[in-house]
């Protein structure tokens, strides 16, 4: 398997204190993940030296991954809200520079938030610059960052895989990707697999969630046909499991992804569906892509 | 064709002006939909003589669906907001009985909006009293309320099938029924199709809807399974098309739905094409149901 | 999981011999299959006593599974066709009896082949009273015969799951039940997973095969689909994992079954990878029904 | 509409008699069907001239569509029946040329028959040779030769469109191409859209054929997916649906097929559903397609 799998440090934990560092960190690697995507914290809440131990001692990577706050929207047009964006942004790429992270992700391109207007044209070439030095920085620790497209609900700049194509080539670096994410495709994408085979060598980083956020399959996802279409395209990225339920997450982030049941109770039990789920499918789609070897006429 | 087959006025106008009122209501019947869904507006914009004489020249029905405001909020145990809702709802089920139609349909048990609080027991209850009092003032008018099921972006009271079948019952009346709708179910059921069967007989207005909003069939949504489910449940209700583009819809409803790309520039493609696919949808359902019949042995 | 697990012999071997036996009891129970599914062999070819050993180390069981050939189709209204296949299939339960199986499977009903002719009433009849004295004896053993439902190329008598349901009724046993195969589902039945529901507690055993008879996901069977209808019917019976390549099955069984490519060459790939594959989908499927039980309004 | 959409006449007649022939080009040009595809019939029971001027007077061409015999069997190895397989293909060659026919289709390499042993390297490369020749021949009249992928149970040679794509090439010629069949390839594809696109421009005639051979949609094939991918590789050739039941069809062909129920009883109800079918789903790929233009970014 080549791709590294991970999982999303909600499913154990909604903050990131030190005790729910080793929570978050030994459950994630006891089931075989290779990594945990933290939830970029406010930087005191983050203590970098000991979760950088603690991954280093249970053998697992971490990346990091926020969504801008409105007061921090680099696709706003205004100046000082682009300025705090950015210097959120790089604060971000600094704390992964130093827990040896390879991605930071999601939505970097906006806030993360219901907008009731659509984007400006010269908000979203304020964030092509913003994104374009901070990726500059970024690539100068081995980062690579993934821009996450979310649905309408999250953001208005990037929905569709083709904006975000189009949007990390007006940035231009090698290092400044396309993150998907299956939730949202279900949403926005006409053709979803079609879509991640569009995006191609463009695709940096994978986000597993089903259509309601809960577990893997027992949603409207059609899985199989994203899985073969990430094997088609020789994806080797990351593929991390995310998942959301009011057992774990509080307040304002129930509220800002809208969780309003519970979709599951049991982190543990939906973590090691989710980590067979996807070593299943992927062995499955290799197995599609390799019908074609076993055709040879005689 | 048991069932009639509707369009959402949304397609052609955004507001409800005299002449829209008669564009909206020709290139409807002339495409050979059934009734028309109007977006309930404001009393002073609504001239209901008029309309229902264009109605009735161009020999279509017509709907009324809302969405309540947030100071019309019945869900919320607020005794002003409740009584603000309650009186809405009043004056739509009157607008509807002078109309002669036989639904009045949308988010009628909560505000329409992005929450960021849980819903309580007491609000819902409230809600339940609220509808209770209008579905029997509607029953006296052989009007029927559908409560439509939302995604968790535009309400925290019903996300699915299920919820709704409880709240239905609580209300314990002939006329309140379950309103889905195939875009929310596509971000919200675990088995859409199975959620339309576990409705069943609860099942009294019914949405068709694009995961993204736009053609039918361009997205995601598995409509042969939903139409299959349709029929075997013996639904015979209204099946009204909905599809919002920036092209039509003006603001503030983009904001509120989040629209930020133009799904289609010509809604008489669009719904044309609509037509076609529900009719040929239909009749696809209906064959499969018919299988059975043609397997007697001899 | 309630369901017992099994695989076909076929994965492994090509014959029964000792040491054919030994593989594939051995390997079945290595990779966790509850239960093995032998094709019935001629009676000398079959070393009861030594297999029931075997079984009994291994810690597994074995089902028996066979198609009546031309000269023992009991669906031919030909008397000494139809004495020659009750006395094989009279045969074939004893051997079961003696190997302690709970089941005897397969194209009980007629012939396994290429018909050039439809079925006759008269021919349908007679099978019927073959199989009800044949299912009384297999009842005295505690052994359920299912009834394999096959695609047109194999048999021309039972080929959707509504044929089998009636044929059943009219044997009139409880231990004589319909055996479904997502296989041939995939070819006859207008809707596969509305099979299954329709089925309901006739359904007594399933076999599980992907399109081409190759690794399960790897083709057109919408399998999350079927478990999910497994599921919800509450299927306890056996599901048993049947692929077939010609790296193992030689003649004559390929020209039968008509295998013409190597769909795989490592057996205990494709059966690992096949007991992961219907772990994960069983688990998936209740996760699906469990939804309804977490849509409670508070 | 691009592609010319034809209709088999089978759905009608199950000969061409004068009186067949009429009635079927009648019925297929009143529902707008473009042409009609015939299975060759032995040269003396095809009257030529008066089919071309039916099919004049109807404003509609017709296909011609053959499976070799036995007798014919060009993948044989043996000279005797190659010689007679490839007098068989010119004289379908020749008739259809005087037809004015664009297409010859069909099993055209090698017998129509649950074959019991599978094809040879010697065997391939005859029927190569000899549809090389006859591929010439049919070039001097403008015609293209489909060699049609079919299942397992129909022949021994081309079970996938891998396989059919290679054995086009070893023959060389530009009017050579791959035939693909939804029925066919539900059974045997590990993918069937992703094999339409690997087909790509080999790709020179297709047949739309349900599961189980009755109505579009009513079974297990996944159209929504194979009609994207036609749209995706730009095919613009014939589309023709291809539906078979005891209702028309007698012996021998329902013993070949292995019809063995009614899948419908009228072609009328069965041809004009299909009709409406191929063009909606045609329009909604097409509005899939075109979603990437509508995601420009601002």
């Amino acid at each position: 398997m080549t791709n590294r799998l991970g999982l999303h440090a909600n499913v154990w934990v909604r903050d990131w204190t030190r005790d729910s560092c080793t929570l978050a960190v030994n459950r994630t690697a006891e089931l075989g993940f290779d990594l945990i995507e933290i939830s970029a914290p406010d930087p005191q809440a983050l203590d970098i030296a000991f979760t950088a131990r603690e991954l280093e001692r249970a053998g697992i990577s971490a990346n990091l991954s926020l969504g801008l706050d409105e007061a921090c929207d680099i696709s706003s047009g205004d100046p000082v809200r682009m300025a705090a964006g950015e210097a959120r942004l790089r604060e971000v790429v600094a704390a992964a520079a130093e827990l040896g992270s390879t991605h930071v992700c999601g939505i970097l391109h906006s806030a993360f938030r219901k907008y009731s207007e659509p984007p400006t044209a010269a908000g979203i070439a304020g964030a092509v610059e913003v994104l374009r030095r901070t990726g500059e920085e970024a690539g100068r620790h081995g980062i690579t960052l993934g821009l996450e497209v979310v649905n309408r609900y999250e953001s208005n700049v990037l929905n569709t895989a083709g904006q975000a194509v189009e949007f990390c080539h007006r940035i231009g670096l090698p290092n400044v990707k396309v993150h998907l994410d299956s939730y949202h495709m279900n949403i926005e994408e006409a053709d979803a697999a079609q879509a991640i085979v569009a995006t191609g060598a463009d695709l940096g980083y994978f986000h597993l969630g089903e259509s309601n956020r809960g577990y893997l399959g027992a949603g409207s996802v059609d899985f199989p046909r994203l899985f073969a279409a990430l094997v088609r395209i020789g994806y080797d990225g990351p593929l991390v499991f995310e998942s959301f339920s009011s057992t774990v997450v509080g307040q304002p982030l129930c509220g800002i992804l809208g969780i309003w049941r519970n979709l599951w109770e049991d982190g543990g039990d939906l973590a090691r569906h989710a980590r067979q789920f996807i070593e299943t499918q992927l062995k499955t789609a290799r197995e599609i892509g390799d019908e074609a070897r076993r055709s040879a006429l005689p």
